[in-house]
Order: structure tokens, then sequence, then C-alpha cells
């Protein structure tokens, strides 16, 4: 008979009910393990309260600190929007909880050195960014086939990132900021080395698109060995959500990403399903996340993309912006070298 | 602010340490909310303190009695060799532990016949049985339509059941008895209907098979309203793992457990990988099975098949053992009707 | 400069101006080289001159031998009925025309033997039987894999033939004489071996058949060493043709006939046409008979199944009707055995 | 009976007996119907002895005007070097025989406009150029689909052209004037509208690329209204011959060009093979092209890309060099508008 006990539950807040956090809300509770919800956060009571309903004994609050007071919490899972990501980041990384934090880690550069250098005052790094891509089955079998160089080094990629549609709101910066930010997160992953240009092709406008928005966009990225990634961002696309990566290599090419599952054949067509969101695309991937974030909390550590990845990516973004902005090939200046601090950081490898 | 508590855990006594025993230990503790292993119970006490490994605070016992007598126990998952099943059915129901029991459910009709006697005399429910292909997302895509009736009645189905290799002391009636056991669990799943008579068909034999094996089969599976499955049933295929269904409507054909993933074309051919196991095929649907099975019992229930259906299944095998021997068409008997304590089981549907 | 002189094109009657009739008038004026229709045999004057139209220079007949006084003949192809072949073949035959013979050869064995022998009295076999399956490229590359043995021998096969619909009088014997008839030609061609019995099954009746047609049904064709093909006939999908087969070898699975071609994801779905009939599908087929037929006269010979194939067909079609009407497994018995003179005749391979 | 005579065939020299011209010459034999091969002109007497015995009849010749001499001649193969094409192309127009000239039309612009000039002397169009993707499938179906606007306006390709291997000799400019100059014909053959700018990125180098050969590049083609299409152009993949199209709508992305044929499942891996070379991929293309431009001349006219065509992709090839070379988008400035003289030859269309 053993003696060892089976370590306690991570006690995690939720800040932010909307759709991504009441999604943490449902998956921590009813798909992983070694983790329950105890407070879910909104300034809007209705949001709060919803989204703790799908968590048996879960308090709700209006801010983080009434949460952090209203019960013990060891765990922090951030879904506000992105300019509000800094408010509860460094008070979490204050108290030296587990942190989850969705992307991007900022939404500017300085907030992004802020965060870095509380960070760096700890033991260890405590934020993990919601950069849900490299637990993607397919991202990892590319990554991994590129490290074993079986198919020699790897030299251009094409990426698709298809959306069903926009909300009207939705600005020509945002194709960037909030949509190819994840390929700015997974090119790097991929290839194994950092982004050091973008450029911006911009072809014929989709007419679907809401007006104004210069929809789709042609995003070249340009790591430092000369691998470029065009990558297609195109989000009104109408017929369902597909994200797509034919990787070529000096003697083979790889492909992730096509739609597989129930075949059928009917009224004159043969095929399968798109899925409408990417919720059906990457839910799986959502859930590995979240497990391997919190058993490598358990162990005292991350396991996904670090904070200086997060910070990494919103250089590029910004670059990526101005390259829209410009219709030129703009070189990506990263302020700071990689601290060692960041060197044992997990990377959400296979 | 919400009162309601988290339900504690189940602890589950995991009784067999062998491959199927040990991934259970593994999946619950790390894979499973809601669930924690507090004993493995094995006579090999090397076996069992191996799987106890993986599994922080879990003791190892002998005996199931012996584990019963050392710890708290409220579920039980027994992966035991099928002819033990029973053993520790009859003392789990009569402790009314949520039981999740690996295929078959016994190995011989009488005994399941006592299980059955043994559950309904409690209030409802406690066996579910681990026929996990009802818990993969094609099998669920399958059936569902197949219920829609958006291709109109389904007329026949072609599965082939193909395996790598067998170990050498595999048996022509185990082609029926471990492996077949699925299509004649999921078949009747699928279809929506038991299963009416069984007939073998004997092509010629694979020599790379083992000695006097006469692999492979064609076993066709015949339903009350004359649905006719052909289960190409193929154990040593050498190349991989791989289970696919053809199923043929009256105006549509759909398909499933075509290969997936990372494409790749180099060398003259572009293709993807076949897994080389059922768990590579399955590991998805093993963990959803056994996550629904806990939140089910956190509930008072089963969501999968009930020992009916494992009963179901037994007599069925029975049958197609006989059609193997005698080259005949079989027609299934079974001995009792579908007692109404067994309608509301829960059925693995999506 | 060479003195060799280009050959005459081949002169040749159509005989039976129906839907395939006129297909091969277009065929050969359009797209073969070194033949010229010259003469279009149909006792429909309007269907004979419609598909005379389609070939500049070739007279209309009302019959084979209207057609043989009013221009020179030099080859036929026979479309007509079945029940009307051996009308065109005997006198075909006596002339030594290059012939090409719609399936099947004759409707019953009687004829068949009677053609044999007629065509047994000349130096070399004229008649070339119109199984233009042997032409497609994917039973092209199934033979020649089962040939090479590298996928080890070859143990079972699911054939798959499927028809958007029939007429209102296509009767249940139609299913295997005119439909599975090419099954019965080509899985010898592939397996490279006769077949030795036949098996009938009935499952579910599809509803939107015909009253009184039960279709589907699940043809077994046993070979000489125990190779299996199941094949589903299955004529009213509703939703397309397809044919396709799924070759199960000792280690490996080749398949063929899946839909390819213009991929589009659009509306929720990813895929690709199913074609409508079976000319779209083998229209390539075809083609290629044809040429072949055309090049293997200007030689001096066939260049695809014999009449010895014809006759070989017929037998094993008429045990599948027997099969179909008795519920039995009906051994195949060759009244001949292959005379040395069809040895040398050419097997449509590539 | 009628009266209408076939018409004799045509009487074609084919120039330039290296392997394509052996190509055609065995084509036209073989493959074609209405024309016939009767004479092979190449200074190297025994390659044009070679290619000759494959066309009885035919005669060989050390100069086109030799062949003309020799023999009647109503029909030309254009099958030299291209800047070797212009010294047959003008008698040819002068004989007004009906042209089939390999791409490209020639090597230089002003040669181009030479041919254009002799060319819109005669009463209509002689010269077909041999584009002959516009006579694959593939193409035919894409081309269709835009027209036909059900998935919206076309907004971006993204076209992969990848061969095994390059000669050592292969330089940077015939990545643009001997591989992409297909797609240069190709997109606005597609698309519906002429090539406006040329770009060219060039990312990591493929080590097993000939030595200075800065293989792949990246070839952005920009339409007229803004289609913007990415053409990878990879000549040293090793792993064979790929040719493929993705192409973008405003409501749903339609892809040619992948894999088909035999799928095996075998050692692990489950695929099809891919093509080694041009030949097998669009033999079928080449096929269609020779017929089709066959069929015209009897007809008296072309079907397919006129010298005009060749015209405009001989101006586009020269703004791909320099944007090669300067790293620079480059405009494309089209010395002439479209003579109403072109407006009625025939596109390959379906």
């Amino acid at each position: 008979m053993t003696t060892t006990t089976a370590p306690a539950p991570l006690r995690v807040a939720v800040v932010g009910a909307g759709m991504m956090g009441a999604d943490h809300v449902a998956r921590i509770t009813s798909r992983t393990s070694g983790a329950e919800v105890v407070a879910v956060v909104d300034p809007d009571t209705e949001r709060a309260t919803a989204a703790a309903a799908l968590a048996p004994g879960a308090v709700t609050a209006a801010s983080f600190e009434e949460a952090l007071e209203a019960t013990e919490v060891t765990a922090v899972v951030i879904a506000t929007p992105g300019f509000l990501h800094e408010d509860v980041l460094l008070p979490a990384l204050e108290r030296r909880l587990a942190i989850l934090c969705e992307k991007p880690l900022t939404t500017d550069e300085e907030a992004s050195l802020r965060v870095l250098e509380a960070e760096q005052r700890l033991d260890r790094p405590y934020v993990q960014v919601g950069f849900m891509r490299r637990f993607d089955q397919g991202y990892q079998d590319l990554r991994a086939l590129v490290a074993s160089g079986d198919q020699g080094a790897l030299l251009t990629l094409h990426c698709a990132h298809r959306n069903a549609t926009t909300p009207p709101n939705f600005s020509e910066e945002m194709l960037i900021l909030d949509s190819v930010i994840h390929e700015i997160d997974v090119v790097p992953f991929v290839v194994g080395e950092p982004i050091a240009a973008v450029e911006v092709k911009k072809p014929r406008r989709n007419s679907l698109a809401p007006d104004g928005l210069p929809d789709p966009q042609l995003v070249l990225l340009e790591t430092v060995s000369g691998t470029i990634a065009v990558v297609e961002i195109n989000v009104n696309v109408q017929f369902g959500y597909q994200v797509t990566t034919d990787a070529v290599f000096e003697r083979g090419v790889a492909s992730i990403g096509r739609e597989a599952g129930l075949q059928v054949a009917s009224a004159g067509r043969s095929g399968v399903a798109v899925p409408p969101t990417f919720k059906e695309r990457f839910g799986a991937a959502y859930d590995t996340q979240v497990q391997r974030w919190v058993d490598a909390a358990h162990r005292g550590g991350i396991d996904g993309p670090s904070a200086w990845d997060g910070y990494l990516a919103s250089v590029v973004a910004t670059a990526g912006v101005e390259a829209q902005r410009t219709g030129e090939r703009v070189e990506v200046r990263y302020a700071l070298e990689k601290p060692a601090f960041y060197d044992v950081a997990a990377r959400g490898e296979a």
C-alpha cells in the first residue's frame, strides 16, 4: 500500500465571463482533471452568474480582488478584453498564482515589458499565454517533422486562416491583432525561429465583408533564416471556419488542417462537413492546453507559450499593422534579448 | 455568491493492472475530471505497484475485497480477463458502486443472466460495459445520420476491422469473441435494432497469420429489419490498425474511419499515417467514455452500454462462433425480452 | 526518307444506333485514330440517320447485310440488344471482320458456344467483347498490383456498383445480367483466375427502387483459390454513379474508384462531384478500349477480352441468376476447357 | 444513305524531334483522329529517323523547307527550341498551314510582334500556342466555376508548381521563362483578365537545387482587377511532379491538382502515387489539345491559345524576369491593344 496523497485541485478564478470565459468554466469543470473553478469574475453580474452556474460551488465576483477575498484562489484564467489583461496579470503574479492568459498578453509593447519585468522578479515563469494552436495535433506533428529534419529544411509555408464572418465593427488592424496573431505565434513555433520581417498584400476585396474592411489580405511572415510564410487572412468566406497549412520542405510537402470526419456521398456530391467556427476546429486543442497547464501548475511550472512568447507576438503584430498601413516590408525589431529566465519555460511540445 | 459545493470525486478501484487496467489508471488520474484512482487491484504485486505509481495516493491490493477494506471505494473499473468479471461485478453491485466493466460483460450467457438478475434487484442500472466505439465521433455521427432519416433507410454496411498482428495463441473463436464483438455491439447501436442472424464466410487465408488461424473472415450480421452488415475481420494485415464503415442508405453512402491527419508528399507518394494500434485510433473514445461514465455516476446513472447490451452481445457472439463452426446462417435467439428496468439506461449517445 | 505507308483506316459498320451505338459513332469519328464509321445500321431509320449524321460520309442501312452491300466494311461494332448479337457475330466472323461486340457476348450459353465454334474455324480470334472496365486505369493498376505480389496474395474484395436509378422495367435478373456482369468479368481479370461459385444475399430493400425490384443485393463471387469478392449491386441510390473496389491483400489494402477532381469548400461542406452516369465515370475507358481494338485490328489481332471471356461471363451470370432465385451457393460449371486457340488473345493489359 | 465524305486527314510536319517532338509524333499517329504525321524535321538525322519510325509513311528532313518539298504538308507542329520558332512560324503562316507552336511563341517580344504582324495579314488566326494546361480538366472546371459566379468573385489563388529536379544548367530566368510561363498563361485563362503586375519573393534556398539556383521562389501575379495569384515555383522538390491550385472566392474555395488514383494502405501509410513528371500529370491534356487543334483545323480555325496569348505571356515573362532581378513590383506594359482580329480565336474552353 502506498502513502502518497493526491494533490488538492487547483482553485481557479476565471476572470471575464464572456464566450471565452464561460467556455473555460465549462471546460475546467467538466473535462479537466486536477482543477476546479472556485470563482467567476465579471462586472456584469448576469454573465458572471450564468457562467458560475456551470461550476458547482463557484462564487461570483465583480472584480478579481473581490474574488481573492471571497475564497481561496490558487490559479487564474484571464479571459477579459486584452487591454484589461495587465490589471489582472500584475496582482496575480504578485500572489504567484498559476496564470493562463488568453491572447494577446497585452495590447501594447510597453505593457508587455512591465509584465515581463514583474514576472522576472519571481523564481520562475508563472504566466502561460493562450495560443492554443500549439496544442493542436496538426501543428504538433508539423513542428516535430521540421525538427526531425526528415524532409530537409523548411523553405516556405502557405497558411490559410478563414472565418465565416466577422462582426460589423471588426477593423483592418484586427485582421492582424486578433486573427493573424495566431500565425504570428505558431509559425515560429513550427519553424523553430523568430520572425524577422512582415509585409502585407491586399488582393481584390470580398464584397461580402463589412463595408470598408479590406478583407482578405496576404501577410508574408519572414523568419530569420529566410523561411517565408504566406498567410491568407480571410474572415468573411461565408462557408465555414478553415485553418490549413502546407509546409514546403527541401524534399517533401506536409499539409495539416484539411477537413476529415463523416464522409457522405449524396445528391451528386461526396464530401465532409466544414466546421462552422474555431470552437469545433480547435476544441480538442483548448482542452489539451488547459489540462497541460493544470498539470504543469501542479508540478510548479508552465507547459506552453510563456509571457516571453506573448511579448514576441505583440512586437510582430505591431510591425504587421505598420506593414498593412504602409504597404512596405517592415523589419521586426525586438527591444530585448531573450532572458535566460525564460529558457526553461515549457513550450507546449508533444 | 453561490453556495453549492463541488461534489467529491469518485473514488475508483481499478481491478486488473494489465495493459487495459494501467491505461485506465493513467486516464482517470490525468485526463478525467471528477474521479481519482484510490486502489489498484492485481494478484501480481509488481503490476499493481507499477500501475498504482501513476495515481498519487492509490493503494494496491491483491483482491477486490482487500481494496474495499483498505480504503473507501465508490466506483470500480473492471479490467480483468472476461471470465473473472462476474467475481467483481456481483460484490460491486451489492455495494451499489458505479461500475465500468471492460467488454465482454461475461464470457458465457449464464453468467450474464446472473449479473442481470443481481442488478435488477437494485433501484437502477449500475453497470456500464466498455464498448468504447459508441463514444467514437465517427460512430456517433453515423448513428445520428441513421436516426435523422436524411439519407433514407439504412440498407447495408461494409465494416472493416483490421489489426496489424495477433499473438500466436489467438484462436479462431477469438476472431468473434475478442474482435467482432465490437461490431456486434456497435452495429445495433448504429442501425437502431438488434441482430437477428449471423453467417460466416472464409476467404483465402492470410499466410502471414499464425499457423492454423483462418484469418480473415467475413461475418454477415443481419438485423431484424434485414439490414446486412458485412464485417471483414482481418487481424494480421501487417500494415497497421484500421477500422472503417461504409453505410449504404436509400439515397446516400456515409463512410467513417478513413485515416486523416498530417498529409505528407515525399519520395513519390502522398498520404497519411495509419495508426499502429487501437490505442491511437480510439484513444479519444476511451477518454470520452470514462469521462461520461464519471459524470453519469455523479448524477446517479450510467451513460453508455448497459449490462443488457453486454448480454445481447454475448448471445450474438455465441451464435457467431456456431456460424464459424458450421458455415451455416445461425439465427440469434434471445432468452429474455428486454426488461423495462433497462429502458432508462443511457446509451452513449451524443 | 522512309517509304512505309500509313495503313488505310478501318472501315467500321456500327450496328445498333441506340445510346451505346451512337456513342461509338461519335467516339470513332472524333477521338479514334485509324478508323472511320462508314455505315450505321438500325431498323429504326430515324435513329440510324441521327447517329450517321455524326460521321461524315457514313451510309445508313436497315440491316447488317444491307450495309455490307452498300459499302466496303472491314470492321464492325455490335451495339444491338444482346439477344441479337449472334445474328451479326456469325456473318461478321465469316467475313473475318474486326469485331467489337458490346457485352454480353450472347444472352445464353448455347449461343456463346456457337460463336466460339465459328470463331475457332478461323486462323485467330476476331471478336473482342466490350467489357470496358479492363481499360479503366484503376482496374489496370489493381491488376498490376495483384500480379506484382508486392502486397502479398489477394484475399478478398469489396466491390460497390451503384447507379442513380433504373428504368421501371428493370428486372431482378438484370441486376446480374446487365450490371454485375461487369464485376463477373473484371474480378477474374484482377484476381487472375476464374470464378468458382456464386451466392446472393438480399439486404433490406430500397423503397426508392421500382416496385418489386429487390435492390440492393450482395453478390459473393468466389474464385478458384478462395478469394471472395463481395459485390454490392445497388442501382437506385439516387445520388449518382459510383463504382469502387477495395482489394484486401495479405499486407495491404488498395482502393480504386473514389471520386476525384475539382474540390470545392462551400456552404459548410467540402467535397467533389459524383459523376451522374457511367459515361462520365468510364468515358476514358471506352475511348481507350476502342483505340486499342482499332490498333490491334491493324496488327491483325484483338487487344481485350475475347469471345472466350464473354463465354465465361455468361456461364457465371447464369449461375448468378440461379443463386438469386435459390438463395444457395451455386458452383459454376464450365462445359469447356479453355481452347489453346484463345491463349494468344490479347488481354486489355497496360 | 448520306453522301458527305470524310475529310482527308491533316498532313502534319513535326519540326523538332527531341522529347516533345517525338511525343507529338506518337500522339498524332496513335491517339489522334483526323491527322497523320507525314514528315519529321530535325537537323539531327538520327533523332529524326527515330521519331519518324513511330509514324508509318513519314519522311524525314533536315529542314522545314526540305520537308515541304518532299511531301504535301497541310499542318505543322513546332517543337524546336523557342529561339528557332520564328524561322518556322513565318514560312508556315505564308503557306496558311494549321500551326501548333510549343510554348513560348518566341523568346523575345520583338519576334512575337513580327509573328502577330505576319498573321494579321491573313484571313484569320492560324497559330495555336501549346499552353496545354488550358486543356486539363481541372483548369477547365476552375475557369467554368469562375465564369459561373457561383462562389462569388475570385479573390486570390495559391498555385504550386513543383518539379522533382532540374538539369544542372537550369538558370534563374528559366524559373520564369520555362516554368512559371504556364501559370502566366493559365492564370488569366482562369481569372478571365490579363496580368497587370509581377513581384518575386525568394524564400530560403533549397540546398538540393543545383549550385547557385535560387529555388524556390514565390511569384506574385496580380491581375487588372486586383486578384493576386501567389505562385510557388519549386523545381527541385525531389519527390515528384505536383501542380496544384487553390482558388479563393468570396464564398468558397476550390482546389485542383491533388493526386488521385490507386489508394494503397501498406506499411503504416495510406496514400497515392505522386506522378514523376509532367507527362503523367498532363498527358491527357496534351492529347486533348492536339485533338482539338486538329478538329479546329478541319473547321478552318484554332481552338486554344492564339499567337496573341503567346505574345501576352512573353510580355509578362519579361516583366517577371525584371521582378526577379530587382526585387520590386514590376507593372506589365503591353505595347499593343488586342486587335479585333484575335477576338474570334477560340480559347480552349470546355
